[in-house]
């Protein structure tokens, strides 16, 4: 990760400011030189200075804070763990196995909660086995943790299943939206879960307050029944500064000896 | 997603650029209007409209093809399901289920394998319960499909266990490096996954052939022995343009009536 001595100038500044990040010389949160100092320590001007900077914000290593400067981006994942969703027993149903872990950590988590009912979308559409021209009940929450937005997460129910029960109200739901799905008779027995990668779209990084150089995972999660009826989509929005996503798996029995991979 | 009538004049006219996009009306590979007539359409200047072109590059929705014009970003993304890693009869053990999955679609796959000998990165380190001064064993795996870079695989095994092994070797094992590890008394029978989501460094961006506004996944997994010795990491490198990650979880036997979440 050290300036390779070819490229263009702003690249090689760009890598030797990176190597210094990634090795802890210029930690988390430390202000970056200035551009004047920049500009006299490697003899350029200052807009090279500035494209050098530019491609670490747009790596999202580096925060721009007009007028004080630059500053080293501080990332802290929080581990966010989908299979503990259906843990023996939830302190939180609503807020989830997530908040429910920060607040072990002694902090102070928040939701904002809004329901609405609108056209699936075309890829919650289809993992509902619903038209286009049908009607979803979407949940949508915003958690916050000590006042900071951290994640969004819309769950989609196909409304002729939720009609009338309490997850069309905007309101936490003490026992979880998933024991009232078992109470309708569409308790959900197994998930598939998918990770999409992406750039977060603006209203994402304005809600979420996500910076630059920022992408997000789209984390969704489809519920089946036993019988394989799929009751619903869950949607989180999850920025890559503040989460990292484990699962933990164990490697099923073997049907006879001599049969390993 | 539409105008807002708010903000900066780029802004306005990258809204506009995106919404089109995301309605499909401009599809994956069309190219965009040019910069002359978007200037003449909105009365702006040239200035302006590449500023707006910026943000829908920085978003990843748009691919420079100098001097082309720009273009909608095809995104197609494979799906990589970690959990098959351990299914029962892989048709080709190091090539491993990914690429099986892209076999059968008729694609045609290929890598490249190098080993080094390093001390370890700190993640690998504090997971394999290394000293930084230790050494490990580093298995490099680029996977093309079709000759096109599509990850890369890295698997870091101590040094003291795997010594004198076949995974020292830098060319394709037959029947899987985990199978040697279980000759080696080292068999992994469970394993953590853990997702990071982030820019690619210039490393990454040049070996994966990442274009701008595209983040990649790093998927790291811990495997472990039965008595909980981890005897392997493998760290992924997945462009979030070309990958989906997919688990499927089923909800663990209740332990008592009425004790439902």
């Amino acid at each position: 990760m050290t300036s390779r001595g070819a490229g263009p100038l702003y690249q090689r500044i760009a890598d030797n400011l990176r190597a210094r990040i990634q090795s802890g010389e210029l930690a988390a949160g430390a202000k970056l030189p200035t551009e004047e100092s920049l500009t006299k320590t490697h003899g350029v001007t200052r807009a090279t200075v500035r494209q050098a900077v530019q491609v670490l914000v747009n790596e999202g290593l580096v925060v721009s804070e007009r007028p004080r400067g630059h500053f080293v981006r501080r990332i802290e994942r929080l581990i966010y763990r989908p299979q503990k969703e259906w843990r023996e027993r939830p302190t939180h149903p609503e807020l989830d196995q997530f908040m429910d872990e920060q607040v072990e950590l002694g902090r102070k988590p928040s939701q904002t909660i809004a329901v609405e009912l609108a056209a699936p979308p075309p890829d919650v559409a289809a993992r509902l086995g619903l038209a286009e021209g049908d009607t979803v009940v979407i949940r949508k929450r915003v958690r916050y943790l000590d006042g900071t937005p951290f994640n969004t997460n819309d769950s989609y129910f196909p409304l002729e299943l939720v009609q009338g029960s309490e997850i069309m109200h905007p309101a936490d739901i003490g026992r979880g939206a998933n024991q009232v799905l078992a109470e309708l008779g569409a308790e959900q027995t197994h998930a598939v879960d998918e990770i999409e990668v992406r750039m977060p779209t603006p209203d994402e990084a304005s809600r979420l307050e996500i910076g630059l150089g920022v992408p997000v995972a789209m984390h969704r999660v489809t519920g089946y029944t036993d019988n394989g009826r799929p009751v619903r989509v869950v949607r989180n929005v999850l920025p890559g500064d503040r989460h990292l996503i484990a699962f933990e798996r164990t490697r099923p029995a073997k049907p006879q000896k001599g049969d390993e991979q």
